[in-house]
């Protein structure tokens, strides 16, 4: 029988030839008598690993020379305040409200700088995007935060804004966590980025923060050391011992990413072809249905993460054990929200999607 | 032919048991369908593994029922921070200086209380241990902070120093990260503890923090939310994604830890006295030895850290070539300090250092 497939919103789930590659590999990698996990963070065998990750992630995201890759640790939670500590120069920074993590990044910034609310969608009930031509930026902020995609709400910016033609000279910064390395990103509008690993990119414990150059060295006097993206930078981010497994899993990922294809498409923009056909499948699933629903406006719909709720909600235990029995893993949404979410990451393949619309007709099917 | 004794400072040896277990079952954990990475750490699968991970950790150590063990991210480093960033209180608090780690440690305290240096060893070169009854502890300080065993200078305190004896109120904050789970630890002396993983207890990017209660809810406002202690113990660690793979192999460690015996005695106290078996036999082979001299006063000598010296030091990289050959890998000290470094922690059992030894008298052998 096939592995199962696991809609964990994060962690989530790792593509099998990397769980296969790294069980191969745990108590000797690549004969050096040592498993990745034992290896001094400083000796030649690691610091080949951590290159060849960072090198992969470089080129499959095209991120310019000007950006440097941080592999940090403290998660998306974390980085709410480390932003902050190093960009907001105890200045103005604007937050775009459009769900959970947006308003917990505006909440935990505060402690740090003032807070502009330019755009909220909260009386829409996180389901849409509001129109960039109407957020109320600040002149002179320090930066601009907007939550690229929204894990628990479903929505998910399909381009980001283009500040400057706002008129806004700010950096923007975007918590990329639950879509990274899903599709291209657009640099040329992007000052900071960040994500905990646990997503798209490997084991929960490792965070990505991809930064230009020009952002660092502004930290607060209460900005720790060991979080300080211009300590980390010079350190190559071994100024503290850094998550060297983890890393080494994410850079598994890097590898499996690069090797994946659609047509004459690679990389990223294979996984953007797969993704697009997961999501539409699903999305195709739901609308056509009479007992699932999912409240998201069509057009800011995630490709990743995709809350549905059964209208008959006395039947929401019933279709995760049935999903379960089929082999279709962590549908429960989450507690803020209620109902389903089936989280369709990169290693979530087409046939997984397909499973899980086959086990979703037959259930309405059966319970109509 | 047997695996090769890995004497790495940190990230560090792995007990192999620990890690055919975690290779065995990398894809699908106890008949789940998912890898423990894969799992959301919200589910009752990774809910048991953290449970039992801190029960048995909580009953290893001894750790009374008003301590609160927490795990965290961020490292020893990230701790130097997070410590002041909780207890400090934004008053002063007293430092005892017996190496590169407590000299990092209180200058970066320095960002968020004033720094008291209540002893310093570095007229002797790191090489003593200042005797507390010399202590110039302040009045009414937020905290007393002891490294109780140095990693990279091969000092360890023997016994923690009695605070109320010294006639300070302070509670006593100890660096315990490189012999954590070599000894038992004395509870009643100590007000918060924190180490680093990546030696004793698992993988990198796991940072254990065990705090006595009294002492949560003192955060200054610049800490983020993610490193108070109050909110991360309110949350049973999970406030943001805890570093789950590695929550998971500290646990199989735990397990392994409890399973050792050195005759009546069992998990920390058997670790305990292979330890001093260990150590006791390398610092004796070095004492008696022409060419390799350890400088640490015999009577704090780290049972963890050995680093030790060629008085010939053009011969260091004959040794360091020879030793790879004999299947002893990095032992290469410290860049800060040059030399030496065998780091015989809990993984390494008695037969390592038996053959580390056996090579270093064949080496001065063949050398004199």
């Amino acid at each position: 029988m096939s592995r199962p497939y696991n809609f964990s919103a994060g962690p989530a789930a790792i593509p099998e030839e990397v769980l296969t590659e790294a069980a191969a590999e745990m108590l000797d990698w690549h004969g050096s008598g040592m498993g990745v996990m034992e290896m001094s963070h400083r000796g030649k065998e690691f610091i080949s690993i951590y290159e060849e990750a960072e090198a992969t992630l470089r080129e499959l995201l095209a991120v310019p020379s000007n950006f440097k890759i941080l592999f940090m640790q403290g998660g998306g939670l974390g980085e709410n305040a480390i932003v902050p500590l190093n960009l907001s120069r105890g200045g103005t920074a604007d937050f775009v409200v459009t769900g959970s993590w947006s308003q917990k990044s505006q909440k935990e910034a505060a402690r740090y700088c003032t807070v502009n609310i330019a755009a909220n969608n909260a009386p829409d009930g996180h389901t849409t995007l509001p129109d960039p031509a109407s957020w109320k930026l600040k002149r002179n902020a320090s930066y601009v935060h907007v939550c690229s995609n929204e894990t628990i709400n479903g929505v998910e910016f399909q381009t980001l804004p283009d500040l400057k033609a706002l008129g806004s000279n700010a950096p923007l910064v975007i918590d990329f966590s639950s879509h990274v390395a899903s599709r291209p990103v657009d640099w040329s509008r992007v000052g900071l980025a960040f994500g905990g690993a646990q997503k798209n990119l490997g084991p929960a414990g490792l965070t990505l923060v991809v930064v230009r150059e020009d952002l660092l060295g502004h930290a607060l006097q209460a900005c720790p050391s060991a979080f300080d993206y211009k300590v980390v930078a010079e350190h190559g981010s071994m100024y503290n011992t850094p998550p060297t497994y983890a890393i080494y899993i994410a850079g598994l990922t890097f590898r499996w990413l690069k090797r994946q294809r659609e047509g004459v498409a690679t990389g990223i923009a294979a996984m953007e072809l797969r993704n697009k056909a997961k999501a539409e499948l699903l999305y195709k699933t739901i609308d056509a249905s009479s007992l699932y629903i999912n409240k998201v406006s069509p057009d800011c719909r995630s490709r990743m993460n995709v809350p549905f709720f059964l209208r008959n909600e006395s039947l929401n235990d019933a279709f995760l054990a049935g999903a379960k029995a089929h082999g279709l893993l962590q549908l429960k949404g989450h507690k803020s929200v209620g109902g389903m979410r089936a989280s369709i990451y990169n290693a979530i393949p087409l046939a997984g999607v397909q499973a899980l619309v086959a086990y979703m007709r037959e259930f309405e099917t059966s319970h109509a």
